[in-house]
């Protein structure tokens, strides 16, 4: 059993908008055991939208369709759906009286001709409730087929998701076990890895299916299996996992969790009452941005100072001139310095601090673009750390606060 | 004359990642006249890749191809399009030497029959050169038809359309001109737009296309034509652009430039040669990170203080404790004053503060989720305004890193 996933909408044909909405309905598939055969994004036209649908039905079980659902005229998903489904649209009161008070409570304008017509949905659809906007979302049926249209505006296309489009798939689909590990290494490519691998890789079972994932300087190593029998399939991936240690044991670091490193931080500080602050040059506030990302972030996280010129860095961090003067801005020294400070000055128990070049150009320092220290300030001591991130100004930031959040998570772990 | 875009990759399919290649080429080739039928993602299977190159054949004339050219044996891109255009691999001795040289200069193990593996490629393909990778990208033709295949790495990719493709693209095809320009309005929701511009929608020129893009609780008007005659095309836009700032010209607050509002701010401080300081609360690092992904940030950026939790506020920033207790924490006294504090603190002409309930929970302050503050501090004096931001806890923050660019920018054109 395949789902497909169209998103409807010129903005994504001509560039204007990245379409976020797939990757995050794909994944919340496949937690529940479909798999997605493929995702198309279409224009907002009448001949276009038709034709993406018959070839999704001619490979698909499921189609989830988002966008286009807006009131306005360039908005023909609701009207074309209808049509391949040889349906037609009729006024659903519920819908109406959402709408209208909708209006009555947010909207400054009166409500309009136009916006009712955003009830009319096909005869047959069943309406799922979309709590956040006034485009419904619909779903019906085609045969053994079932189609989803939901709006493209990401947060309401989320809860509706969540609230009726995943339960109604639980309940109506018989649906395989489906599931994902994925092995973290370092320190070798994937060709060097997957040589040494090679015969453990030809001995996977059948359903086993290995993908190699190489970013940021690490490969990562992604088992899937997928069949019915839950406990064989668990298994199966025990066993092969086991038998990978065995061969590359000395470059894996480890399982990706659920989540990200940083949601692990948030978790393991939270509950043991521990605070953190950061001391952020290059990095420019995105380790900051990064743990307050997450809800709950104040419970730990207690700030940062975000020091861009060299000068702060002295000013407010109080780091001393001559230090910077004698070791240079991108130093250990100065890291080490940033880290204690920035504890101290937010009474933290543990602290990050960056200092490096992230290019296009030099800067207050000599350091080569890519140079960077990464201090650890811990509540008895502090390191700091250098490491090349090579010469791509976005990815030098984005691996030093990945880095910065592996270093800190080893010391949170020690506590 | 149209393009489609085929990315391929099992990860894409599983929502492990953003597929962010495809919006970046759309836009590319956008903006040298050649418009985008269709994206679609797919897996590395062979014949889902074949059927997927039959279709986009069947549309469209160029067609741009990003994955699955890892040296591993799930990737098989290159053996399927060779299969598709009945060619065979062969051994190209320049990959090969180049292949060779990345992994003597930046590798640290040896090179293996596997990595020169990467060096075969379809005999009548040429080779497009990838300076930051192993994997080539190829131009390929099929009757009329051009298909090019790059590697999926985002940053080999944009290195190479902007070093290779888009060269190619513009030499070989006729392409006709494309203009989209896009009007910002706010305050009426894209209905009641709608129902004021009817007649003016249905009075465009037919190469005129108009779409509604309602995002932060503003709607876009993005008009956007093609055809051979550039200058019929620019001014029958420009008409129409006048006519529209006669019928809605109360709610229109500009066009959208080329590039984000904080790359305006970067731009304008720079040579106004101003200087800025955040301080931020729930916004929590949010301002600085984007401040700073702009190459060239600290020539006018100073830094932030992040102070998440209430206490930093009067630690580090010394916003006084009674002031916090009289106004409460979110509040325009306590954001003014922050505004103030980090502007003297790191010296700068002008600063930016936030505090305000992003949720989930109400946290130190009684303020309702989506209650903000924003203040902003220029040399001589300082002014705080209040929103209501809606209680999603991501939209949150995005509005109002938003409001305060807006707001920003205001006052430093003023200057």
């Amino acid at each position: 059993m395949f789902a497909e996933i169209i998103t409807i909408g010129d903005e994504i044909l001509i560039g204007q908008i990245i379409d976020t909405n797939s990757a995050y309905i794909a994944q919340e598939l496949n937690k529940i055991g479909i798999s997605v055969y493929q995702i198309s994004s279409v224009q907002d036209h009448r001949e276009h939208i038709l034709q993406a649908l018959e070839e999704a039905c001619s490979r698909a079980d499921l189609i989830l369709i988002t966008g286009g659902l807006g009131p306005t005229k360039d908005d023909i998903t609701k009207h074309t759906i209808a049509e391949y489904l040889e349906d037609t649209l009729v006024l659903n009161e519920e819908v109406l009286a959402h709408i209208e008070y909708l209006f009555e409570k947010y909207i400054s304008t009166p409500i309009s001709d136009m916006n009712r017509k955003q009830a009319l949905v096909p005869s047959r659809a069943t309406i799922l409730h979309n709590q956040y906007g006034t485009a419904p979302g619909m779903w019906m049926q085609r045969g053994k087929q079932i189609l989803v249209s939901m709006p493209g505006v990401p947060f309401e296309m989320k809860s509706l998701m969540q609230r009726e489009v995943l339960p109604r798939i639980q309940s109506e689909f018989h649906r395989p076990f489906i599931l994902h590990r994925t092995i973290m290494t370092y320190g070798l490519g994937e060709s060097a890895i997957a040589e040494r691998i090679e015969d453990w890789e030809s001995e996977l079972p059948e359903f086993v299916k290995l993908a190699y994932l190489p970013n940021l300087g690490k490969v990562r190593l992604r088992l899937t299996a997928k069949g019915n029998d839950k406990e064989k399939i668990s298994e199966a991936v025990d066993v092969a996992i086991q038998k990978l240690y065995g061969i590359i044991g000395d470059i894996i670091y480890g399982e990706e969790e659920e989540g990200s490193l940083e949601s692990g931080i948030a978790k393991i500080m939270t509950e043991k009452g521990l605070t953190l602050a950061t001391a952020e040059s290059f990095t420019g506030g995105k380790i900051a941005e990064q743990l307050t990302t997450i809800p709950g972030a104040s419970a730990y996280f207690r700030g940062s100072v975000v020091g861009y010129a060299t000068q702060i860095k002295n000013e407010v961090l109080g780091v001393p001139e001559d230090l910077i003067a004698k070791h240079s801005v991108v130093s250990a020294e100065v890291a080490k310095t940033m880290a204690v400070r920035v504890r101290d000055m937010f009474k933290a128990d543990f602290a990050i601090s960056t200092t490096g070049n992230a290019g296009p150009t030099k800067g207050d320092s000599d350091a080569d673009i890519g140079t960077v220290y990464i201090a650890i300030a811990t509540p008895n001591t502090v390191f700091a750390e250098q490491f090349s991130m090579g010469n791509h100004r976005v990815r030098i930031v984005q691996k030093s606060v990945h880095k910065a959040f592996e270093l800190l998570k080893k010391e949170i772990l020690k506590i």
